[in-house]
């Protein structure tokens, strides 16, 4: 072999060799993931189908069942009892760590040996006609003890006496007719009012405001029977004997009324029952509807207007007092509720996030109950026990989910949301830094008709997304999506194509994760058909008929609704938990602030002169939503176009998504509402159970027509339009590329 | 060749291939960055280096004499045209982007054609002594217009005619000893005040509190002539006919008085001016110490304490009024300052940051000044300006910072922190969620001595670690460090064996960011011996005195020290901004925390016997301390095994450091202060400059042996303490496991 042939043929070698080495190289390039975060989508809607098809309907029979058969009132042994089961349930299932958080607030309970109860007395002072002590007791439970007879927590206590005032619902406006039109004034007096409309806590800061001495509820059969169904336990409506219980603060999200801001522990300082927040200062009592017919039957002064009148066969005559020869009798209320520190527990129990521990999506709900919670919120909780059991079983799979999941068993629901608020206190930095969404799990099921969300705008898409994964729950509807059956019952006629969502009020535990926190926040449930059924809320709410039967009969006998539920609640947990990229929609947001900005303007537009003479315009918010609207679709734009491989470029997307619900809030928060922080959507101070947009606006436009002082009321109205202006702007601001 | 050996060789072949292969698959895999972050702290501390190398004195000099040639006061013409100038000189540096910021505020001016002056007036009205309208203008200043005379900003307008009395300092003890010791009422007197120790504000709102009419301040050679030096220009001695200007608000954090929390945009809603937050409500007027001698020589009334004597040469007698021949003459001030709303400009510039952009580490500092501003603010704008300069070379050369570095140079701090409170206002959303630390850059030299650096506990670390690399500026020092020069003169002698630093008090821009915002911050600057020195700030302190020249022939005629200056701010805005993990020291803070725990209970133990009367015990607070104190030694303990290459872990423990100080904010402010919303600093109410740590305890005890109503204000106490004690549970919160 020649030297040059020898040449050639190591040249040949080398080239082979350097060409499987580079072949090698690169393929070792290319091969190795640059990135630690292996988030992989398709495995995660394989594991979301799982974790769906995991949920029963028997097992959420099973948990009703087994949380509904002893009354479990906040502050009671009972419901310390249920809390430990559950902590061991959820220890079993699988969560990585459950505990059981305390706090001392603020309770109220009736006198145990001094019954509450209201009074006619004659002009002796003899009792002619005593209200019920108790409910009468339902089939089954006539041995349980422990059921607190309906009462209203936090009523002052008192034995006033007077004649009685009805003010229908007791809302602004109807105590405004009453004085304005009908000049009757109430100070003094007791007023009995219907339960409806609005929160009972507003009714009675209506009816203090207004001078009364003390306030009647009643459930008037217009308000809480549905019509052609049978009184409990023959069908779902309230019996006449039936009371709603349910407290009456005025806490506005202050949480623990001797704690306003701040965690109720061992160390915190409480203020005076005489400073606590929203206690009112006048005695309440609620009753029945047969109670009601006697206090109201012989009432005289005028007929009222048609739209005052409910059910029962009485004139509702307005008084003051009574008529002829009644005219001598009066009215008093015997009331001996005390206010008591007590201690309650949360129970927290959570799985540890895959890639981003310290992102955390959170579902709570309710525990406590006024007595069996059937509904309210036992619907909701066996829901969330379900859930909890599929996540477990998901886990021992080998799944898990990318962020922290948190699950949170509340207390203290029914006396102020206390429980979810004192641990939003208490952990308010790191849910500030760390929360991705809050989703509500309060009664599951208030009706039989179709589907109700209620959740903030960056949640519309996902919601509609998990819904079309889940299966209708009516029969004869097999194949067919719950978005499907929900869009057909109810449609969003007015905007667009797709089922109604509603916003977010309050009168759950979501309150001071949304409105305080500023933490995106959605419910679901299954409801009603609003556009027939005219009754409040459902009809034995609060009372001691939300039993488990009165679900197991009547409103979900296959538990298939209340699957249903479980399936859209768990649903939206995992998908939060687990996308890559947050299933967040900043162009909903800006949807929806248009539509408000549009309805808020169209309610000042109702007083074009003031505008015109005070200098009250709204260009300046229309502008601000146009520039978050272009800011928000930018965003999306750049999202399509982000590089999924970049863990960090990932997480700096996720965070502008998570962050935009706090931006929406005002650390000086709502004017005279500390707590209710958030610009966008917060109750009107007349009404906390429903949301307002632009509550600030709404609230400074609400009945300015009476305003006393015009030009200060209307300068207040262009105050709150620059602070929802500005909010808008710095909303947009988090959208737009970082630097 | 048989076919066995051709086999043989074949394999030999196959497994040398396959060899090179493999050893090139597993080069390109292990060669391949499993991450986009690419941070290398050595390049980094390279690049280091070469930053603080490139700052030269001579520039500073440069941009010092530069910036001084003209009065540059908030809302002129002057002052907007410094904005441009230096906009566009960052941009030609190199930053990625500048832009002008305006912002409508209100400030303040003396009136063009009326002027402000003092009167000593006989029984018939006539003025037998005037006060000076202006203050000699120095040597090479003659035909520079626009210099404003010495004035009180916010002053209000009004000719109150009333006897003097003196007040000394003006603080809360000096006018409780007057009532309470020498029975010296104030109502309806014009009290006159000398400069120092407190904020003036403080003392205006003293002086209105206790019912005078007006304020007359003056400086007095006490407290604004060192021993030994002559008055400029000879020394920098404040001559006897400067005064210093000043505003005399009491914003205690809102920023524009008009528009408290939020920005001053074209559509922000403006209070009236009687709504105005922090107005004074009676005139006030400066002045020196020559025409102070002509108030003060005449006085009456009692001899007063040794500490309430100054270096004049007069009595310093109470008052009220003058004695003797003088009695009828009065005192009457002629105040005709307006107040309007004007536009505002803050400069502000970016680099965008290479793997964080998302992440913001801010140097400001602001523009306005008085008149020349020779001392406040331009030797730190300079210091800035070089800084900036320095940054765009290191640009140039390829380096970028890992995260986002904002310039600011503020306007209208003189007028109450505007420009910079503002800018917080307006993005305040998105500093909460990015802004990991904002560094001071005031006056950067404020005497001869040695550094000064005020800042929060985190960041102690990282000053010494900074100051280790710069040298000492000092003749005679060479080849030491400016940590050791530092060291040597000013010891932390109680504590630890390093140099002093001290609290952030108030007083400068970094005040929305810290007290409000709650982000990490700093301050460094040259100082005096305050040993030694005890004349307040430097002498010539807001007079047209402040020139190019007092530093240019005194201060630091070699410009050594404000390049020392600058290395120490820009070194620290260069390890926050380019260090993988954020160079903050949670352990530094639970040592702090620790040592003001101690010293605030250390006062409220000199009232034993009420400590046990009301029940106010500390011990909550120590034990949460104490949790802090694990909580944060923990934490850098399982910082130590953190895998760097995992850019989510880095990014998720920088989260938790920079969130930190964020923990201790409270969203309800401090008592009445709700822009003052660090419950770890703030100033005390009784003085603005300095800092107090827990200062809503500090607060509630102060002179708390006088209070009204000792039952409450001991439950404030008690308050204070538990307020404390959560927010120091709940920033430990922070640094635990996220989950």
């Amino acid at each position: 072999m020649g030297t040059e042939s020898r040449l050639v043929r190591w040249i040949c070698w080398l080239t082979v060799i350097t060409a499987f080495f580079m072949t090698g190289f690169l393929i070792g390039w290319f091969a190795r993931p640059t990135s630690t975060d292996t988030s992989n989508d398709e495995d995660s809607s394989r594991s979301m189908r799982d974790f769906l098809d995991e949920m029963r309907a028997e097992n959420i029979r099973e948990h009703l069942r087994k949380f509904t058969r002893l009354p479990h009132l906040a502050g009671t042994k009972q419901n310390l009892r249920l809390a430990e089961e559950i902590k061991e349930e959820w220890l079993e299932y699988g969560l990585d760590s459950v505990e059981m958080v305390p706090y001392d607030v603020l309770l109220s309970y009736p006198n145990t040996t001094q019954p509450n109860y209201i009074s006619i007395v004659d002009h002796l002072g003899n009792q002619v006609f005593n209200t019920s002590l108790a409910e009468p007791v339902p089939e089954g439970y006539e041995n349980i003890s422990d059921i607190v007879p309906p009462y209203n927590a936090f009523s002052a206590q008192g034995q006033p006496v007077g004649d009685l005032v009805y003010v229908n619902y007791g809302r602004t406006e109807d105590f405004s007719q009453l004085e304005r039109e009908m000049k009757i004034n109430v100070t003094g007096k007791i007023v009995i009012v219907r339960y409806g409309k609005i929160f009972r806590g507003n009714k009675v800061k209506n009816a203090a405001f207004h001078g009364a001495s003390g306030v009647v509820m009643f459930s008037d059969p217009a308000d809480y029977c549905a019509t052609g169904v049978q009184p409990y336990p023959d069908g779902w409506n309230l019996p006449g004997g039936g009371a709603q219980r349910g407290n009456v603060l005025n806490l506005n999200g202050a949480g623990d009324p001797l704690t306003p801001g701040y965690p109720a522990k061992e160390y915190t300082f409480r203020y005076r029952l005489e400073e606590g927040v929203g206690l009112p200062k006048i005695p309440v009592h609620p009753i029945g509807y047969h109670d009601a017919i006697h206090l109201l039957k012989n009432m005289g002064g005028p007929i009222p207007p048609n739209n005052w009148k409910g059910a029962l066969n009485v004139s509702y005559r307005i008084g003051p007092g009574f008529t002829d020869t009644f005219q001598t009798q009066k009215v008093r209320m015997n009331i001996q509720t005390n206010n008591q520190v007590t201690r309650i527990h949360n129970v927290i129990g959570r799985v540890r996030g895959a890639v981003e521990p310290d992102r955390y999506v959170i579902l709570g709900g309710h525990r406590d109950a006024w007595v069996f919670g059937g509904i309210d919120p036992v619907s909701g909780a066996a829901v969330v026990h379900e859930i909890v059991r599929s996540t477990g079983r998901l886990l021992r799979r080998g799944w898990r989910p990318r962020r922290t999941i948190v699950f949170a068993s509340w207390d203290a629901e029914e006396f102020g949301l206390l429980g979810s608020t004192e641990w939003a206190e208490e952990n308010a930095k790191v849910l500030q830094d760390r929360a991705v969404v809050y989703i509500n799990a309060d009664s599951a099921i208030e009706g039989m008709y179709t589907l109700r969300v209620d959740c903030t705008p960056s949640l519309h898409t996902l919601v509609y997304k998990v819904t079309k994964q889940v299966s209708s729950p009516e029969v004869g509807e097999e194949g067919m999506s719950l978005y499907e059956s929900w869009h057909k019952r109810d449609n969003w006629t007015d905007d667009r194509d797709a089922p109604r969502i509603s916003k977010l009020g309050s009168g759950s535990d979501f309150e001071a994760y949304f409105i305080r926190l500023g933490i995106a926040a959605g419910r679901a449930r299954y409801t009603k058909d609003k556009k027939t059924e005219r009754y409040s809320s459902y009809p034995v709410y609060h009372s001691v008929y939300e039993t488990f039967e009165v679900v197991d009969r009547f409103y979900d006998p296959s538990f298939q609704r209340l699957r249903a539920v479980a399936q859209v609640r768990g649903g939206l947990i995992f998908q939060l938990a687990d996308s890559q990229l947050l299933p967040l929609d900043a162009s909903q947001y800006a949807d929806s602030l248009t539509k408000y900005a549009h309805s808020i303007a169209q309610l000042g537009q109702k007083h074009q002169d003031a505008l015109i003479t005070y200098g009250v315009s709204f260009d300046s918010l229309f502008s601000a939503v146009e520039n978050f609207t272009t800011a928000a679709s930018s965003f999306h734009e750049r999202l399509k176009t982000l590089d999924r491989t970049d863990p960090l470029q990932v997480r700096m997307a996720n965070d502008q998504l998570m962050y935009l619900e706090r931006a929406f809030v005002d650390p000086l928060g709502l004017p005279g509402r500390p707590f209710y922080r958030h610009v966008i959507f917060a109750p009107s101070i007349h009404n906390k159970y429903a949301g307002e947009s632009f509550p600030g606006i709404y609230d400074a436009l609400f009945d300015i027509e009476h305003a006393a002082n015009p030009r200060r009321a209307w300068e207040e109205v262009r105050r709150q339009i620059s602070i929802a202006t500005f909010t808008v702007h710095a909303a947009a601001m988090t959208l737009t590329p970082p630097a």
